[in-house]
């Protein structure tokens, strides 16, 4: 029943799901972990080994590989013999990676939306762009596609169909809320990729209400949400990948996503947006070489991993979900409460990369045990949420719920 | 007694040195401008042409140049027979430009000191580093250069010097302002290269008081000037060109530098330097290109001469001097307003660039006349400032001084 993992990505959230594949190896098999420079796989090898993490002796090893060359992929999925794929690297790479993964009938999970360089916030719904167009083939060919299941997207979609399955009879709300009330004591610092990070907020915002897609500038509507441990938090209405696919799969509800960002964000932001710096379009220097503002831009923040050990608070991510039980209205507010530093004890990495890099190995071994083994192309929301949260409530994501019934954890097992 | 002149540099100052050249031409003589891009030199001819600013019929062309380039730089000043040369390119060339001139024997001007690309803010006096270390030189071989002859530095050391000679038996302090409180209607530009103006203010501010050079930071100290014309206005201590030869020249007084900053221009420019996007070091993108930010800020921002036809308001630029007269002390504002309309509607260019352009041909004026023609190398204040001030006043740039006595306008006729 082991299956043997190949990990995409050697930055923050690949260093997680190194962690938690190899505090769970008794499930998944060996595993290996790829990324263009080897030396990144290496130092998350040794950090698994300085924490014990491997919960049984098991292959645990580091591998160069450039996962645009979709060849070079297929045979490292074949020579390391992997039957799933955790694709934790960049966002641009995930159509190469799945395209691997379908070549070689291998299970193939992802955290976050596919990015092509050069567009920035397509048609709605975004899946529906690259990921939905490989739906048939994955289906004919019997493999397993789990798309976006880190936190948000991920864990939020399992709170939206938990939600949809056990406590309502008709759901017509759904409100994502993401409050990192963390310090990591920068001036400036994105908590992922900046790159991908940026190219969230500086299209237009899509939103799903009244059956039809709306939308919005950033920054354009603020609300401040009063949360279980963070306390208010001031979030914006943003675009963001779980409501391209919720806007389908939760009966026509109304699918919000808000952010919460600090007056400082927003000005650091505004300001280099204002300038073109956080552009994807190259512009011409005086010399005549072209470059991307906004890869400028990375090089200067600093290294999202490399915050993890001065950072210090709580992230609380969770779902507002708003409809009818018994022909009454009701409220629930179902989240997790995650700390930055625990994080950095446990796996050496920050609670962004925690919270994005449990998810997968979650579902991994769901792919492993056959639970989520579906044989076909499916957003966490279409799957069975209780076993994933079941595992999360074992793996440092707890999963809580605020209703009127008061504030308290949630047992799947 | 005219004079051949060569303008090097086709940005917006040079396109007023252009103008003002041919507005004189009865006094300088063939007028030739040289860039990398001849494209900008033949639009500054055009310009002229549709100004029919030339005062009598002569020679006008533009030429194709890489002034780093010193022996090309020496064959164009033999082949177009020019006696002056105008350096208002980049500060990066002025080293190379003088060498020509000194190995050429041609007078030399300038509007703003050497800069090296990847140093900032070196040890003062700043002209110590470079320009003063060619003073020898200049003198044992007869050729005149003026140093830093545009407004700021230029004619604020013109000021410092008529105060001097005019107004005071001792001069002790001398507080230079420059206000711009003209509007270009962009969400941020600079009025200069903004390459050379970040430069300006991403170092050490220097000052000169009490016998010696002191240190602030950039934004350290603010103080609120209420000028003529443009009203109260907070200005903050910086480091300027001018500071680093008045200290030498003005007997021991305290001299100061003052620039006026919107919280909106302070705003932005913290940010980006917080983030280390002002910085002239080359940072190593993902792909491993290395850029250097500064270089991608200046690529994002509107170019300065492009402000010009939305420019309006005014600028006020003035040296405040303190010091005793007949055992009295005494006070006095020695100052210009320039307005930024009338700067574009005469030159095509903006006020900045209108005040900065202005006072070098004067130079030339006075360097083809031989008043000026000094032999050696000065900076400003080490000549007469009257026929300076003289040829300013007819010619767009009028001095006029507040005091005890009132706020009048001077006549060096």
């Amino acid at each position: 029943m082991k299956k043997n993992v190949l990990i995409i990505g050697a930055g923050g959230v690949a260093q997680v799901v190194a962690h938690k594949c190899a505090q769970n190896n008794d499930v998944l098999g060996d595993i290996n972990i790829a990324s263009r420079t080897k030396a990144k796989c290496d130092a998350i090898v040794a950090s698994v080994h300085e924490k014990n993490a491997l919960k049984q002796e098991g292959v645990l090893a580091g591998h160069a590989l450039d996962a645009m060359d979709i060849e070079a992929t297929k045979a490292l999925i074949r020579s390391t013999n992997s039957e799933i794929v955790i694709n934790v690297g960049t966002a641009f790479l995930n159509m190469s990676v799945m395209r691997a993964c379908l070549d070689t009938g291998t299970a193939y999970i992802d955290t976050a939306i596919h990015e092509e360089p050069g567009k920035i916030c397509e048609t709605p719904p975004w899946y529906g762009n690259y990921e939905w167009k490989r739906a048939d083939e994955a289906a004919e060919k019997g493999v397993t596609v789990i798309l976006g299941a880190g936190f948000d997207p991920g864990v939020v979609n399992a709170y939206a169909a938990l939600a949809k399955n056990d406590y309502f009879d008709k759901v017509t709300d759904v409100d994502i809320v993401d409050i990192n009330a963390g310090s990591h004591g920068k001036y400036f610092a994105t908590n992922f990729d900046p790159e991908i990070n940026f190219r969230e907020f500086t299209g237009v915002v899509y939103s799903w209400q009244n059956g039809e897609w709306q939308t919005n500038k950033m920054f354009e509507i603020g609300k401040t949400y009063d949360l279980p441990v963070v306390g208010p938090s001031k979030a914006y209405l943003c675009g963001h990948d779980e409501v391209h696919s919720l806007a389908k799969n939760m009966d026509g509800a109304d699918v919000r996503f808000w952010m919460g960002f600090g007056d400082h964000y927003i000005n650091v932001f505004t300001v280099l947006k204002s300038i073109g710096l956080l552009s994807e379009q190259p512009v011409k220097l005086a010399n005549g070489d072209e470059v991307v503002p906004l890869k400028v831009v990375k090089a200067c923040l600093p290294d999202p991993a490399s915050l993890a050990p001065e950072y210090t608070g709580k992230t609380c991510i969770g779902d507002f979900v708003k409809g009818t039980k018994d022909g009454k209205e009701r409220e629930v507010f179902i989240y997790n409460v995650a700390d930055h530093k625990d994080a950095y004890n446990e796996v050496g990495s920050q609670g962004i990369s925690y919270t994005a890099g449990v998810p997968p190995v979650a579902a991994a071994m769901l792919v492993a045990t056959g639970e989520w083994d579906v044989k076909r192309m499916a957003n966490v929301e279409e799957l069975d949420p209780r076993p994933f949260l079941n595992i999360l409530n074992h793996n440092g994501l707890p999963t809580r719920i605020k209703d009127a019934d008061g504030d308290r954890a949630l047992d799947f097992s």
